[in-house]
């Protein structure tokens, strides 16, 4: 039977975190989506996410429930936007705060567990009906990731640790949705000083002989506190 | 005696929101607080804010305690960020959804109203202890503002409908803590047509003679769906 021991004075919405997690392979950007395992809408795909614990803020539960439904840790994980609309969840009121996650897909294998059926990667272009408001955090999410890697650096989070700049590009051709001059954006990117160029070029198709680059972490953060913008 | 009606499995947070409400005022960027007249924090200086109700989401509740505490309604608002750090109020678990606010100084009379004894700007630089975690909330709202008002024109928000190109620009220079290029941001600033003018100039001083200008909001709209980017 259920007990119902936390009693206030004025009715409190529940508190939960979901997070979106990007990542991006062979020239497509994709989500992560787990196949929801119970009620209310099972069967759908949602965001990993759940019920923010008494002892845990909410970053603390964000990267816990990535960690349990998806094996992730130590990614980039940010906050995104809450969303607290009445009847969002058919549960009750349920406020929840949303994240946003990017993976370098080359170093993780995806595992699905805890009350989860089903982890699975979607390309954006064919994400399948989603549970609860999921839709409007989705769109929310792809606006945040196209408005910050104009100014912030966070391309380099979904490629490999060394790639080549005709990957840096495909990448932001990808996210923005646009064409660039493949000249330019060379020129540009090497102007900004943040690529580590390592001498060092790939075997493979289908960039063969472009060199590796890694990304200056140190470098970008020395720039950033004197207040660098880094616009593509 | 206090009733306790509302009983849940398991414990949840009380869900308020907070609104930092910047205003510009003869070359200074000032911030309205709202003196607590009730514990905790009793006598410090706060957001104004409160407790979000069950039938109504985060938006209309910052907009509520905006308008019951200093009266000010249909300004410019927009979601922060979500504190939930579990011991940021002693009252207990309470997570707060934060927003800010920007206000035509010229426009409004502030006025103290509810639980709160006293309603006052005060200069970014003169900002006295406040309650909670409320000075984490500021340095975000304050670093949120100077990001976004170099690509979007969020500045117009600030300013009387009717402005100068000097008054523009002490007011780019204000929030962001520099000094811009006279000629160089008038260039800038007509360059994105987003201006309209008036043909007609200030008799008063300082800047007698300077043109009358307005914020083209429709235009703003039209190049912002194309992929516009307001760079100061």
């Amino acid at each position: 039977m259920e007990t119902k021991n936390y009693c206030y004075e004025y009715p409190r919405p529940s508190v939960t975190t979901d997070c979106v997690i990007f990542g991006f392979d062979n020239g497509e950007l994709k989500i992560l989506l787990i196949e929801r395992g119970i009620e209310p809408c099972k069967g759908k795909w949602a965001f990993p996410g759940g019920f923010m614990r008494e002892n845990e803020n909410s970053d603390e539960c964000a990267k816990r429930e990535l960690r349990e439904e998806t094996g992730l840790q130590d990614i980039f994980i940010e906050q995104l936007f809450t969303f607290a609309d009445v009847d969002r969840d058919p549960r009750g009121r349920v406020v929840t705060i949303a994240y946003y996650a990017l993976v370098k897909l080359t170093q993780y294998n995806i595992q699905a567990g805890d009350d989860a059926d089903n982890a699975k990667w979607f390309p954006i272009s064919q994400i399948p009906p989603l549970a609860f408001d999921h839709d409007r955090i989705l769109r929310m999410a792809i606006n945040r990731l196209r408005g910050k890697i104009r100014y912030q650096p966070l391309g380099f989070e979904l490629l490999p640790e060394r790639f080549t700049i005709p990957e840096l590009q495909n990448l932001y051709e990808t996210v923005l949705e646009i064409k660039l001059d493949r000249r330019n954006f060379r020129k540009k990117i090497l102007a900004t000083g943040l690529l580590i160029d390592h001498n060092e070029s790939i075997k493979g198709q289908p960039h063969k002989g472009a060199n590796l680059y890694s990304f200056d972490e140190g470098k970008y953060q020395q720039l950033s506190n004197t207040g660098f913008n880094f616009e593509i």
